[in-house]
Parts: structure tokens; C-alpha cells; sequence
């Protein structure tokens, strides 16, 4: 296909100067001679070039060729992140993610706060015809309450959706929820009591840190890899040293560093968790966003003994507004169902057939192909708009799939303060602050690339670039 | 009003033979004596009468007028609750209570086990209606997650409503939730710690008693009248004698006893909350389901310092299905928006939006006026049927509002028993076994009343009481 042609060799091309094959002002190899060397049709190095330019890599000059204009401003890779684990501590509260969590609807052309997809794909029309369609039909009405266990169409296609993910249930097995975030609320009631030590991932999304503490329990913080997520190493240790709970990991694509955790790591954690007898909750919220090639492998795949509770939902797929969520709590079931019960009866019942209706007809699937590329280009363009504006110290994650990208900044600058300068600016960003129990990300943000590039959004990215430069400067 | 008119008129007839003034076999005044003695019309009598030979208290004699047919037989009056004020205690893990809600929503004809409303009013095609408009429209969808407060059009509606029952809050003291059971949840979260003592009335509806179960909290049972609900004496020697945290009570039109809390009562609550520094959960679900006069008071209206988190939702006036209720936590705010936040974000937007415009149009009133009528007429009924097939034995409320009437046998009887023996023959009512943490009312059970009787519905009461006597000659 000429698209990922192009783009591809666009690509190798950034590589390459990021990486000091060309420097500032040197004059890039002809058209010609490009295609021949890469085999590839001269309309492709047209493309490809024309990406560069697009993105300011290179300037065309008249007759003589493209020049490269810039060279590596930020660096991408991995940010470091909590190298020592954590004692076990109390999560202390934080007026801040409440802030976050309401400011989140605000314009979209200047949010990058929250970790929302982009609700102008097309899927949108699904839901709201399907939504219209139903409710004409008057489905999910009328009936009493619905369900503890919830839909059974809706659980009947998140089974068959788990399987490539590795997940061998059934329908009956399943308990609908109110999103991810319920999810994981009620795995951790039934799992857990007042005062009990959970091990979370560092850095770890905030509303599961949130959590942890109105429920009264303690979080230790894993270090996590920004390419392979937490370390089983450091896992090990602290299951040694303290009397854990409940491993509580994001295992693909997590937020905020959009990492995934290999298959022999997910399975050396199951293997831990059976010799210390643990139950592991997985957050798989983003398990079907990947950019490349097959969805990976949850947790849940390598469970052998009902131990892991799978959590998702389609905050991130459709429209977090429907709360529509699942788990799949193994050996954990009726404690789960018992805590739904108690909490809220049972879930409203037309998301859940709007859901349902959208996965049976093929329309969800369709979708994520749309989505899976959407994000993939979005995310290059962040990157690509972080090295254009964004200072030389700052670096830059690379996800492989989800909404986020995660960036750190030299420890004396405070990115709770970047937040503050932004939101006058009615900017949002998210920052580090949030993603620790032990302040260990002051130095961190995380960015949303999730909503289409314009050039209101490229404009707000300079203004955070912008904001960062004038911090390094005063520091 | 004529319809009036004739409903009383045959109410005091039916009085006047339950209290033995005209007794079985006797001839009832003429139509026309009683049309001068009662000074209406002819055609008020004569509906009055076709009333009663309706319902089988009469039957009539062509040229020779009208004769009592049955006198009372279920006595209606108080049932019994508990004398003595039970010990904190662990609420026991019931099956039966998932099994209940479970199957709330087989056939409406044979289903009297939960409380339901009429799902057949004409207040479902206004709901569908607009939910079909509002999602053609595309509201509440493409807007990221709602704020966790909830919808502010719905907060406002609340509090207009709210002033009627003497609630006088402004919409940001308000927060939106998946129903009453998920208010309550989120207030006990936010007022208490696992292994502290709540007082509840009893009997009491089983789905709070289950909720303080799976929170690790213990309930002391405050015997409740069969018309003036939870005693204020018994409470008062409660909490000298106990560590209480928080008494929880429906104030008006109870579930299981239909009871209401006289007002100078709820003012005595309150003082003794003050005194003792409790915070009081009001569960006002039926409150706007009276059967006569206005609305009752609010505990909440009388609440000095922001104590009492007052607790309602559309379950019993709309459908269950939205899940929409909401919560106005007084003092409590914070906590109580911080447990919303990290139990599930935000609620569905797209039920609120629903609800709040129904309110808004006028539809929501228009409704209640219809509902209070049906629901009085269908509890009078029901109370007549009771009267006609259960045995002599049986002591029956009669509520004043609300959808339920509570049943008392003699003690040797098992309602549970009655329960499976009616679910083998496929009717569901409520067991007593579930309304209290000690064991207290296995002789007692739950009727709802709100849908229409047809003459299945008829019949499955007749089988009820046949069940009960069965029993009753086989002890
Ligand atoms: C990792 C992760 N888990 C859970 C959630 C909550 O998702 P939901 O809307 O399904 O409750 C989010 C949303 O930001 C998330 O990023
Ligand atoms: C007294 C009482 N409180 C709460 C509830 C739960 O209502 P909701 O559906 O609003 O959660 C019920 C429902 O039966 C009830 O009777």
C-alpha cells in the first residue's frame, strides 16, 4: 500500500536525522536517487518528502533540493521512572484529579488532560443512531431493573472479544459494570479489606491511585520500564518484604506511559502471584488500541487458577459518557457480584444494549481499524510537535498504542506549576504530581493525542512549549 | 368530584361492615335511603355499590337490593414489629436476596416480590419519547466524561423538587447518582469505617441491610410502628447504650411497612442526632408517592447544620432502568463526591439528561398525580383480595402511600417456605427472613401492588392464599 509506503520511508528518513546521519543544513539525497536506493516509485519520495517539509524537518529549496532545518530537539525514549520501590503508603488526597476529572469537557481544541478518545471519529454517528434506533424501539425500558450480572448480549460479545486477547470465558462468568474505573472498584472490595497493601505500577494513572485511598488501603509503588512496564524484579522484592494484597497493573498500553509488558513478563507475574498466592486486578482499558500488528495478550490469558480479574471497558473505544464496563473476576465472582448489588443494583440497561448492538453488528471492530491508524498518526504528530516546541531537555515517550504520551522535564521544574501557567492560558495538561503516592513525577506530564491536529491544538502545543522554555529559563 | 364521591362512600360501607354493623347475610340499605342519608346522588350509590359487588362484598338480589356476602377476614391493622431493640450485629449473607433481584423482572402478572412500579403508565411512552429525541439530537454523548457532581439541568430539578418536601438546597449541594441504593452507598462510604454500628429501622428494606453487610459495617435494629415508623424511644436508648455512627431510615411510606415518620418524630430525630453527633441517611424513595394531601415533610428539613444526607431517586416514579438518583450529603459533600469520583467517575449522562427534562416539561407532576391515584386504588384492591383469600389469621398494613403492603402470619408459619412453594409455581413475593439482620420476621412477607390487576394477577394472589392455608392446616 503507497500510504504506509511513504510514511515509512518518511519514517526511516526522520531516523536518520534525528540520529545525526544529516545534520542542520545538510542537503538530503535527490528524488531520483532516493527511489532507486529504496526501491520505491519517485511519487512515494515526492510523499515523503512532502511529509517532512510538512512537519519541518527539511526545507525545499528551488532547484537544489531539501535541506534539513532541524535536528533532534526532544528526545524520545524512555523517561526515567521510579528506580527504588516504594514503602507502602497511604495515597494522599488530591483536590487536583477532582479538578482534572471535571475540567475534562472543556473545549477540545485546547484539552490534553484527560485520556478521552476522540469523540468525532466515526463511531460516534454509530452510537447515536444505534442509541435513537433503540430507544424508538423501546429496548432496555420497562422492565424492572436490569440484571446484577448485567446484559447478557453484552456479555455474551465480550467473551467472544476477551478470546483474542487470550481470554477463555464465558458469558456467565462476566459482570457488566459502570466503566473500568467501577470495575476495579468493586475487584478491589471483594479482594481487599481496610488497610491492605496493593502494588500498583510507577507511574500509575491517577483515578487508580485516587482509589486506593478512599478505600483505605496502601499502594507500593513497582517501578515501571517505559517500554516493558512494571518490573517483575522489583515486583518480587516487594512481595518479599510486604504483605500484599493485590497486584494492580495496566498490562498494555498503559497510561500514562503506554507501555505493554511482555508476554514472559505477564506470565513470570502470574507465576508470582501463584507462589505468594496474590490475586492480580489487570486494567486492560486499552488492550484493543494497539498501532501495529495483533492485540496483545491480556494477564487474564495466562491465568491458571482464576486468580486474575480482568477489567475493561469502552471509555476509551466509544464513548466513556455510556459507562459501560466488564469484568471478569475468575474465582472472585460472587464476592464481585454481591459488591455490585450492594453498591448500585444493578447498571442502567441501554448502554449496555447500545454496546452490545454496535460489537454484534461488526460497526465496533470496524472502528478500532479506523482508530488503531487515527492514533498512530496522531501520536507521530505530538512527537513530531514536542521536538518542534518543546525545550531541548525535555523527553518524550513513544507509545505503541492508547491515547497518552508521557514526558519529563529536568527535576528543578515543576510541572504542577506548568499545569497552573496552562490552565490560565484555559490549557489543560495533566501533571506528574498525579501519578505517584510518593512525589515522584513533579517533573513529569502527561499529554492526550488522541483529537485530530489543527492548527488551534499545534498552537496550544507551542504554548505549553513556550511555557516550558520561559520555566527553564527563570529556574 | 364524582369519582371521589363514590370511592368514599364505599370505603365507609366496606368500614362499616369490617366493623361488624351490617354482618354476612344482611340486606344493606336501599339505594335510595342511602341517597338521602349520605346526600348524593342516586348514581353515586349505585357505583358505590357496584364497587363493593365488585370486589365481593356484596351480592346482589334482583327487586330485592343488596346483601353482605363476606365480612373482614384479613385484618388490617398493624403487624407486628420487633418489640425489643436487637444488638448490633453482622448482617448475614443472603443468596436470597441476589436471587430476588435477580429475578425482579419476570412476568409483571405474577411478580409481586419487588418494588417495582407500573411500568405500563403512561409516564413510559414520555420517557421513551424523549430519550428517542434526546439521543437523535445526539445530547450527552461526544462530551467526554460528565462531571462527577452530575448533570446540572438534573441537580437543578432536584432542587425544585426538593423545596415541597422542605428541602432547601441549592443545585451545587446536590450530587447525581445511580440510584437511592448507590446514594446510600456513597453516603455510608463517606460517614463510616468497616465495623461501625448503624442504626436501621425494622423491618427494613433488605438491600440496605445487604449493602451494610458487604461494607463490614454491624445494624442495630430499631423497631419501627406499622404507622409511625422508626420508634424515637427505642432509638434514644440506642444510641445511649451504643456507639452509634449513623442512623439510616426511610422516613416516608416505608419499605416493607408503608409507615411515615409523623414530622414532630423527625424533629425528635434530628435532636437526638444533634445531642449525640450523628449524621442521619435519609432514604426518601417514595416520598412523592402519597396517596392523599401533600407531600410529607423531609427529615432534611429539619436538619440544624447540614447532618442529614438526604437520599432519593426515579426508581419508583420513572423506571429503574435509568438508574438515576441523587444525593444532597448536607456537611458531607466532599467525601461523598470523592467516593462518586473513585467508585466510577461520572454517571451515564444520557438517563439524566432523560430525567431532568421530563421534570422540566411538567411531565414528571402530571405523572404523580396519575400514579398516586392507580397506586391507591391498587393498594385498596390489593388489601380487598387479601381480605377475600388469605386466611383469618392473616394482619396486613395499610400503606398511604408507596408500592408495598407487609403481611404478618403466625409464628409457626415460614415465609420462606411460602416463597419457594409460590416460585414452584412461579409467583415471586418478598420473604420477611430478608428484612431483618436477626431472624425477626420469618413469619411476615412483602406484596407489591403498583401494577394493574387483571384477573391473572388476581388469580395469583387466590394461589398465594391457598399456598398460605395449605400451610397453615399442614402445621
Ligand atoms: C488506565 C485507566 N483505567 C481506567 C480508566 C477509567 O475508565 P472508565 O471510564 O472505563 O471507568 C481510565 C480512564 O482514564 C484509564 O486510563
Ligand atoms: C427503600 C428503598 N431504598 C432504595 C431502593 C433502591 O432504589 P434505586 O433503584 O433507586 O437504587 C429501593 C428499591 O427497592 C427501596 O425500596
Amino acid at each position: 500500500m503507497e500510504t504506509l509506503l511513504y510514511a515509512q520511508l518518511a519514517d526511516t528518513l526522520i531516523a536518520q536525522i534525528r540520529g545525526g546521519v544529516y545534520k542542520v543544513g545538510d542537503r538530503l539525497p535527490s528524488v531520483r536517487s532516493l527511489s532507486k536506493r529504496e526501491q520505491v516509485s519517485i511519487a512515494t519520495v515526492n510523499s515523503a518528502y512532502a511529509i517532512l517539509e510538512e512537519r519541518g524537518w527539511v526545507e525545499a529549496r528551488p532547484k537544489s533540493g531539501y535541506f534539513v532545518q532541524r535536528a533532534q530537539s526532544v528526545q524520545i525514549g524512555k523517561p526515567r521512572t521510579g528506580e527504588v520501590t516504594s514503602k507502602p503508603r497511604a495515597v494522599s488526597t488530591k483536590e487536583l484529579a477532582l479538578e482534572v476529572q471535571r475540567e475534562a469537557s472543556i473545549t477540545r481544541s485546547r484539552n490534553f488532560s484527560c485520556a478521552i478518545p476522540d469523540l468525532q471519529l466515526s463511531i460516534a454517528a454509530v452510537i447515536q443512531k444505534t442509541l435513537t434506533r433503540l430507544s424508538r424501539q423501546g429496548t432496555a425500558l420497562g422492565q424492572g431493573y436490569d440484571s446484577t450480572e448485567g446484559l447478557f448480549e453484552l456479555r455474551q460479545q465480550v467473551a467472544r472479544r476477551g478470546i483474542d486477547g487470550g481470554v477463555h470465558v464465558s458469558p456467565d462468568a462476566i459482570i457488566t459494570t459502570l466503566g473500568a474505573q467501577n470495575a476495579i472498584s468493586l475487584a478491589l472490595r471483594a479482594v481487599t479489606k481496610p488497610g491492605d497493601i496493593i502494588a500498583v505500577e510507577s507511574p500509575c494513572y491517577f483515578g487508580l491511585l485516587q482509589m486506593i485511598e478512599a478505600m483505605g488501603l496502601k499502594a507500593i509503588e513497582i517501578p515501571a520500564d517505559a517500554e516493558t512496564g512494571m518490573s517483575v524484579d522489583a515486583l518480587k522484592l516487594a512481595v518479599q518484604q510486604w504483605p500484599i494484597k493485590a497486584i494492580l497493573c495496566i498490562s498494555t498500553f498503559s497510561n500514562p506511559l503506554g507501555c505493554t509488558i511482555p508476554d514472559n513478563h505477564k506470565q513470570a507475574i502470574v507465576n508470582l502471584a501463584v507462589r505468594h498466592d496474590l490475586c492480580i486486578i489487570e486494567d486492560d482499558i486499552y488492550g484493543e488500541l494497539q498501532f501495529d500488528g495483533p492485540r496483545p495478550k491480556t494477564i487474564k490469558a495466562f491465568d491458571p487458577d482464576g486468580r486474575v480479574l480482568w477489567c475493561s471497558s469502552v471509555s476509551k473505544t466509544m464513548d466513556p459518557q455510556l459507562r459501560v464496563g466488564w469484568i471478569a473476576p475468575g474465582r472472585y465472582y460472587d464476592e464481585v457480584l454481591r459488591q455490585k448489588y450492594t453498591n448500585y443494583l444493578a447498571a442502567p440497561s441501554l448502554p449496555q444494549a447500545v454496546t452490545a448492538e454496535v460489537m454484534s453488528k461488526g460497526l465496533y471492530d470496524r472502528h478500532l481499524r479506523q482508530a488503531r491508524l487515527a492514533y498512530k498518526q496522531r501520536s507521530e504528530q505530538m512527537l513530531d510537535l514536542a521536538e518542534r516546541y518543546f525545550p531541548q531537555e525535555t523527553l518524550a515517550s513513544r507509545p505503541k498504542g492508547g491515547l497518552v504520551t508521557w514526558f519529563e522535564m529536568p527535576r528543578r521544574l515543576d510541572m504542577t506549576e506548568l499545569y497552573h501557567q496552562c490552565r490560565d492560558l484555559d490549557i489543560r495538561i495533566a501533571p506528574g504530581e498525579l501519578f505517584s503516592v510518593s512525589g515522584l513525577y513533579r517533573n513529569y506530564f502527561r499529554l492526550n493525542y488522541a483529537n485530530e491536529w489543527t492548527p488551534a491544538r499545534e498552537q496550544a502545543v507551542q504554548s505549553i512549549g513556550d511555557t516550558l522554555k520561559s520555566m527553564l529559563v527563570s529556574r
